[in-house]
């Protein structure tokens, strides 16, 4: 499979971080693979503690960790001088290091001499693979469920790793696939498709949840939002390429207009409902919507009750606070 | 504006091609724009004709030529060994060298040194200008037309080509906006969509057809198809991004599956327009379809009549060959 793969475990490097805002790259591999996580790395005194050993590079070598996984964004996304030292000695000492921030680690010259001389891999999560296909639309083996949004950062990421931590509860044959940087350094592999060249966004997708076991359940990381007039075509390409069997809906209550895009309303849920089947079902015939999926944080507890039983009234479907209520209602539907 | 462009007066390069149909980017230069045209070079003799002086590189400086454009595709999309020197020559001459093929002119390192001496460029039309911006969605003046498709190779570039030329003969302020490589050469400017990172497909297709008089129209070369398996996120972004006023759907009579993707009938024209109409609505709630424009040629004539006068009687639009017919009939409907 051509996707970006990252070797476990890891030693999650905090930088100089003192607040999980500016580490939730770091604080979200912990939350959802603690397995993966066997270190952390400060730069600091008294740094963030995300409850695991602090290790240096000797300490992470003798326990058999294996890569160097950047879970902090410093401000404007680059590399700080004073982390190449360490750095050099993950590299030299046979670690990958893996990095999700805006500066290549491909791009520094001395990480690149430090990784050529000992073999290790500096792994840029928001660079796809290379030789990715052209879509061919052929039907694949096993089963798949996409999340939507009716817009960017509206817990599409998190409802999915919430389906996957659920059916695996339930002793469902499951995977999240990873399709944005952060989701990439949680499940250890996947495809950034927003940094896929446009003629290979469907192919990549395709890439993204290969054939499986007929019972096999892929739960894929969605992208954008369809309505998006910015991130629209990468929400299709990801979606025609997935073929998915059932979606779920991710929403945010009071959100009103596209972020950052004025004049741009939200659409309804019933909006991305209707555009996402007539959209997927090129691809799969039988797409159906199992659930809506909502972040409620800004209701409060009555609130968030009355939306979501009005809301489920008016679409005849569950829907949930992923956080709050688990995805289980979600899952029975589908079921 | 952020698009490739190309200087002119072009010398076309025909390499060893005796053959019209391995030169078809350079007879499409010639065809559209013979008034950017002045030489044309052989590498053979008794090579291809385009009607054009022949000229060596000394003649063509002499002719005030900017451009030596690669007119032709060698079996494998490669540049062969033997055309180098005459390469360098140009360059060293300071004319620009101009590439749609696959392998890359700045790739080549004996050309890149050429250029660097002299100052002229190595364009590569397939490479999208750098620093495109995600898409804004927001409001340009002007007006657009854009050309879409039931499937790919069905006449998009050819009707916006007939149409910017029918437009322009009845006085209109049109230019014709290229989102191809064979386009780019021909328009002299242009964004190849296909190559863009999928992040910034419509942003790219902002840039593709910028603000404008009030009366000007764009007329973009549309790419893909709304309903293709491979490509329809391409064909999505470059109509968000476009924001039409108006779209003439392209199709071709007797073609019944998308081409080599077995399996995905080719969709109705009516379905392609009420896509096209769904999706363009979010940057333009006044877009609509003024046309269908057929590529007829697997039909004899008396087919060629009952087609398109059956199609028009079922769509309620004018219906052409823009190769027989010209592309007056939409144009009237349009204004």
């Amino acid at each position: 499979m051509i996707t970006i793969e990252i070797k476990a475990p890891y030693l999650i490097f905090l930088g100089g971080e003192v607040g999980r805002v500016y580490a939730k790259t770091g604080s979200g591999i912990v939350d959802w693979r603690p397995e993966l996580c066997k270190g952390q790395m400060n730069f600091v005194e008294n740094g963030l503690d995300l409850g695991l050993p602090n290790m240096n590079i000797d300490e992470a070598v003798a326990a058999g960790i294996k890569s160097f996984v950047i879970g902090t964004a410093s401000v404007g996304g680059g590399i700080p001088e004073q982390w190449l030292g360490v750095m050099e000695k993950a590299l030299e000492a046979g670690l990958d290091i893996v990095g999700g921030v805006h500066k290549k680690l491909n791009n520094i010259p001395r990480l690149v001499a430090a990784a050529e001389k000992s073999g290790a891999r500096l792994v840029d999560v928001r660079v796809p693979p290379e030789n990715i296909p052209v879509g061919s639309g052929e039907k694949r083996s096993g089963k798949r469920i996409i999340t939507v949004g009716t817009d960017c950062a509206v817990g599409k990421k998190y409802t999915a790793l919430a389906v996957e931590r659920d059916m695996k509860k339930l002793g469902f044959n499951v995977d999240f696939r990873a399709s944005g940087q952060t989701g990439i350094m949680i499940a250890g592999s996947g495809i950034p498709i927003d940094a896929v060249v446009a003629d290979f966004l469907s192919g990549a997708a395709e890439l993204l949840s290969p054939e499986n076991d007929h019972d096999h359940w892929d739960i894929i990381e969605g992208q954008g939002g369809i309505f998006h007039p910015g991130y629209s075509s990468v929400s299709m390409g990801l979606l025609i390429g997935s073929q998915p069997d059932a979606f779920i809906v991710c929403h945010e209550a009071g959100r009103e207009v596209i972020g950052e895009w004025n004049g741009f309303p939200i659409p309804s849920v019933e909006q991305v409902i209707e555009r996402t089947i007539s959209i997927g079902s090129l691809t799969n015939k039988n797409i159906k919507c199992v659930g809506v999926s909502v972040n409620t944080s800004m209701l409060d507890d009555q609130g968030r009750v009355s939306f979501l039983s009005s809301l489920s009234k008016r679409v005849d479907l569950p829907c949930i606070d992923p956080l709050i209520d688990g995805t289980e209602a979600i899952i029975s539907n589908l079921l």
